[in-house]
């Protein structure tokens, strides 16, 4: 594989950068999932995240790869939020950005990464279903006008997003009854969970985690759902995607995407094997890996379909981590096809082909033939790039 | 290693072949585990598996490697079923077959598949479990006719198979409670099954399963079981082979063989190690890995003591499969073998022996020595190849 | 990587070694988890562990490497018991044991086994739960008396121990409530024990086992806990990790040492990863994965922190599984990290800082500086290896 085969990536699922300057505590918290500092006598920058930014971003800023952290991050300082992430982003060779925009924070919008990536890159929006919910409820004066406002702000969410997100993993766990609650223990739930909340507060509930997980299967639009490891809120256990098998039998034809999935993302190919509408992301999987991303990125390429198996960066906060993600995905990738190539186990034009499908095939497929406003979507992005399909 | 240090292959868990043509769509199906048509835009051909058909079988129909599959399948209908089936089946160096002849469909027995094979190949019969209960139960005026006919049935089965298989895995998953029932809850279970049934219904019922299972224990015929990925019938989360763990405690020491095990191979190796009566099979868990298969196949030879291991295809509808499951891994165990020799860690001679045992010379002994025939089918299948044993 | 950039290595976590000589079935029932003979036909030297003892010590003992079984022992049993220790153990590069002391059998003291590794070598006891309360039990007259030993006797090891140990994995599993019992909940748990048991009998009561657990918590001092595969007592399933996770949260600050891990070290990784005063151990997943150690390495450099990964042979019985054991994490690490500098992926300087961490800086800080006497080990255990932190 020469780096020029690569297409322009779509990245499916990443989060804004910081629009504030950040010291050195801020930055070494976003290259970990952890919500505490770093235990006594070690750092965030010693981990296969912390070693892939420091070879990947330093030379980006005129700096030698394996800077170390002070020097990289004085370096960063000196020319200033902007012109870092105009410098990092615009290395990136990503084109398009789907961006889960319920996260908190001063964070850019999908717009401000379009344009701080360079003219080519465009932004759509990824609707986080329980920030949805929580903001409705925040305003909401009783049960019923919170359900009311949550299905008109889905319904219009249907109409411009590109998918919606769940984090339902997160908030109850996978562990969760498959099929749709009845209206009556909607409304149930939903009292009881504004009688209790304050403004603000998280939803947990499992009948409205899934009462917001089948308004958007209802919908039609693709639906990206959080499994594998993210941060110390979840119990891993519970993130295994293959708790959603009879959720994922219930939810067809709606396009499901499993994200992460790691270390139980073999379990998520299978998924995608045996299920039409099920598709696997990479996501955290390569990027806190490092080194390793090349060996889970062969893990993935098991059971997965190739043209169900989609490229993100599910970067967040810092721009390091969209070059990085995407460096990493590319040089795993080509590691993997040129081995695959040389042993004669596949052919050139295929690998190519693959390529361009997890890297941006498969996404424009997924995300611009379903739901509502599906024909709308699937004329700007359809037909463009002649190897995405055979 | 030279290919000429790989032994005869017994295939010790396959099915039979196809009689009838079969257009793209069958093929493909048989392609995957899924039982639904590939997503819009995609085709179960790009996948590890695929790819891995149209590497090896093009060649052997006078075809480039990688040809496209509308080339390849038409020149497979110009040469015809049986053609194509001598030519598949004579290039996969499989001298031995146990069949599973409980699956539906106008499939090939046992001995079709050695004649289609050439001449040096035999064929042996594993008899599915929940086969002969449906038959029974076809036939069965009531729940003590359908038991005592089932306990002939297992009876004959333990003095022709080679083994007897369960797919209770599919039916009901592994979460079975260990010891069998007794006679008065199989009794309720049988009459209770009947009365319900239609005509041709599989079997679901977990006091059944268990009653098939622990019939089948009391012949000591080795026992194969199904665990790990598979169709979507099962949930792959009850499929984990160390589910079983209870159930191989008390069942010792009628050999148990479990198959395939993805993703939870790593499980089942483990099993195999502190078992004395217990085995793992590759099976699934290379053919559908394809370019993976090394790596999966490494995984197995970290716990499983290398006496413990079995090769099988689970080759079933397309003689495709059984050339393509014996190449990978044939080519799989060589890269292993010949990295761990060339690096010292392993001595060449004791690479070859562990190749004879995993390819031949395991199920050589497990399948030999077991069971009321044991003694017989013993005297023709010992001491054959003396690289089988230390 | 040089094997002199390698640091002397702390094995902070194994066992003492036989005094008495041991035939062969003796010896082979050291090199396999599996409490029972092998199977007919197959031998426990046919196993990773197998290959790698007989490549590692025939020529410590003045022989060709993958000398058979018979000619090994021959030879150890010409040189005799102390002979082959001093010889092996001097191999092995360990100049710090930490030793669990609440195995049974005639075995070397913490004392012996430094001797025997030559003059620079020195022992530490860690202090394994279980057996403290069996002793406790065997001499007790009722419950109060029970308790009150107990907790006398934790508290005097707390001041002379590097570590407590916990085996609730083998006797209950890890699916234990994650809190402390009640002290009514714990005297009524070890009333009806000591009425049921009989002497040098097992604990297997979830209360106790959880009492044990959070006393040595309160002390502070470091606590591995057995995670992952071991020997058939336990349910490898109720081994995972991951079923720890509510306990983690609850028992911080106490530094967690997760023993072994595997199947389940990847989510070992991920627990060091969120939680700052958790660690993950090697022991067993290397040692028995021989050629595989490798790989098996490489998963736990995933998504543990280079500051959380500690080394361990976890070697019982027989002096070949500490120089095999270190051997093995030698040669994979080497092998790893050699791949990522020569890749780009990671700088030379990294790499070795990472080497000295794993090996020994990241046990010395771990048990130099947590429990009551923790000021005193810290002063002399900090500071030594200026390449233990940056």
């Amino acid at each position: 594989m020469h780096p020029q085969t690569h297409p322009h990536l779509i990245d499916h699922h990443c989060h804004g950068i910081l629009r504030t300057p950040h010291p050195r505590p801020t930055f070494e918290a976003f290259l970990t999932e952890s919500h505490a500092p770093a235990a006594a006598g070690t750092t965030f920058f010693d981990t296969q995240l912390g070693f892939a930014v420091r070879r990947v971003c330093p030379p980006l800023l005129d700096l030698d790869p394996h800077a170390p952290p002070e020097v990289y991050l004085a370096r960063r300082h000196e020319l200033g939020q902007d012109e870092t992430a105009r410098r990092l982003l615009g290395a990136a060779g990503i084109t398009e950005y789907l961006v889960d925009t319920g996260l908190p924070g001063n964070l850019t919008t999908p717009q401000d990464l379009a344009t701080l990536s360079g003219s080519p890159a465009t932004a759509r929006e990824v609707v986080r279903l329980e920030s949805l919910a929580q903001k409705a409820a925040d305003e909401a004066k009783d049960a019923q006008s919170f359900l009311a406002t949550l299905a008109t702000t889905i319904q219009a969410a249907a109409h411009h997003a590109a998918a919606f997100k769940s984090i339902a993993a997160y908030r109850h766990g996978l562990r969760l009854d498959p099929d749709p609650p009845t209206e009556a223990e909607t409304h149930r739930a939903a009292a009881a969970w504004l009688k209790e909340r304050t403004h603000g507060a998280r939803l947990h509930d499992p009948t409205l985690l899934r009462h917001l997980l089948w308004s958007a299967v209802a919908t039609g639009l693709p639906l990206q759902l959080h499994t594998g490891f993210g941060d110390p809120d979840l119990r891993l256990r519970d993130a295994d995607p293959l708790l959603l098998t009879d959720f994922i039998r219930a939810a067809a034809p709606t396009p499901l995407i499993l994200l992460h999935g790691y270390p139980y993302h073999r379990g998520a190919g299978y998924l995608a094997h045996v299920h039409p509408h099920v598709y696997a992301d990479l996501g955290l999987a390569l990027t806190h890996t490092g080194a390793r991303a090349e060996a889970v990125l062969a893990e993935f390429l098991e059971l997965t379909p190739f043209g169900k198996l989609l490229f993100s960066t599910d970067a967040y906060g810092l721009p390091e981590l969209y070059v990085v993600g995407a460096q990493l995905y590319r040089e795993a990738l080509d590691a993997l096809l040129t081995r695959w190539v040389d042993s004669g186990a596949w052919s050139a034009a295929d690998a190519e082909r693959v390529a361009h499908l997890i890297g941006a095939g498969n996404a424009r497929r997924v995300y611009s033939s379903s739901g509502p406003s599906g024909s709308a979507r699937s004329s700007a992005g359809r037909g463009a790039d002649p190897a995405d399909s055979r």
